[in-house]
């Protein structure tokens, strides 16, 4: 079941770069066969696999040398389409950020509840606090919103997820056009976090964990984003 | 309860860390506090406070100017030092990389067996069967092991996860000494492996999932990474 809106030739263009980076069929420099054997081996017609080659030319993972064929481009043309260095400055899909945040806070509070210091929990209660007071005296909230979270995944006391945070957090700064929040989303958050909160000073990892999922996938619920 | 092995003023270190990125109170460029007014704030004494100091200077977020006091370093030394960037270079903990496999990986494959195209099921089958031939034949099988668990990242159609598993597995190729595997490593990933391949191929999100996780902690355990 290929996602829904993906077009054949985006298919195909995802397929090409697979061959590229998974397979490593085809390395950097080098020329692609020919567009005779290259659509029989994918089994598209050649209209499709022209409009491929044009999608990952734009993406600068192809290039075209006149009149001597199309070849895999310089290593830096690749690390820059493909990595992660720049993953916080590209627009990516609201969803697959939702759906990382899903996968990957609640296992931050699941963590932090069991290994957050004294001084760490007192910084997360603190925050909650905050965050709490401005919602309920209407300010805005998006700072102290994120030194929430921020300061759940750095009492992880794991490097890994203590930086991976702010990348997730740039990268939805980036792509996220938020609808205004309502009353039910602030109302929402007072709940979710007061729940997280309770649950980290009782150190019941579980239960810090669940309630982090049900304050994401509301939050999924609340935006509109879809969660299957 | 501070994680086990970390030393006072490493988590005064930590603290004055949080202090900047979390809670905004020093700003880059700023001029830190005397040390008696910092050492009653953080409640501990001058000698903690300076070996603290010391290990931030270390890691280039703090600089002391001679005379002048000692400052937050200039943005760039703080985006090199805390930045996801430079993630997969750096040394990390070997525990800390397999938790976020844990974390991770099971996720990719519930969303793999959701939604791989055909074509990309077949490419996760394919690798799948060249690790097990090349583990029969003692072959290295490095690279088609990360293959296997690159095309399982890529079928899950998101960009985020897709991206992040490179940089994983860069980040194991550079923190991870693996002593040398034994048979019983090797019969747990060919066992593993057709289960997280059964249940890909049946579009069994829950099972594919739960089979990787057994298949990463299995490897923690086999490593002897604790699982706590």
């Amino acid at each position: 079941m290929p996602r829904k809106g993906k077009s054949l030739s985006e298919s195909v263009a995802d397929d090409i770069l697979a061959m590229i980076t998974i397979d490593k069929k085809f390395n950097i420099g080098d020329k692609l066969p020919n567009e005779n054997e290259l659509s029989t081996e994918l089994k598209v017609s050649r209209t499709t696999l022209r409009e491929a080659i044009r999608i990952l030319v734009a993406h600068n993972i192809l290039e075209i040398r006149r009149g001597k064929g199309t070849f895999v481009s310089e290593i830096k043309n690749i690390t820059e389409s493909m990595g992660l260095e720049n993953l916080s400055t590209q627009k990516l899909d609201v969803k697959d950020l939702y759906e990382m945040r899903l996968i990957f806070e609640p296992e931050t509070a699941y963590y932090a509840a069991k290994r957050a210091t004294d001084k760490e929990l007192e910084r997360i209660l603190y925050y909650g606090r905050l965050e709490e007071e401005m919602i309920l005296n209407n300010e805005d909230r998006t700072e102290v919103e994120r030194s929430f979270h921020k300061s759940i995944a750095k009492a992880t006391h794991n490097e890994f997820m203590n930086k991976l945070m702010p990348i997730l957090y740039k990268a939805i700064d980036n792509g996220v056009i938020l609808s205004d929040e309502n009353k039910s989303i602030l109302q929402n958050t007072l709940n979710d976090h007061r729940m997280i909160m309770e649950f980290l000073e009782a150190r019941d990892a579980e239960g810090a964990k669940t309630a982090m999922k049900i304050h994401i996938i509301r939050a999924m619920k609340d935006l509109g984003i879809p969660n299957e």
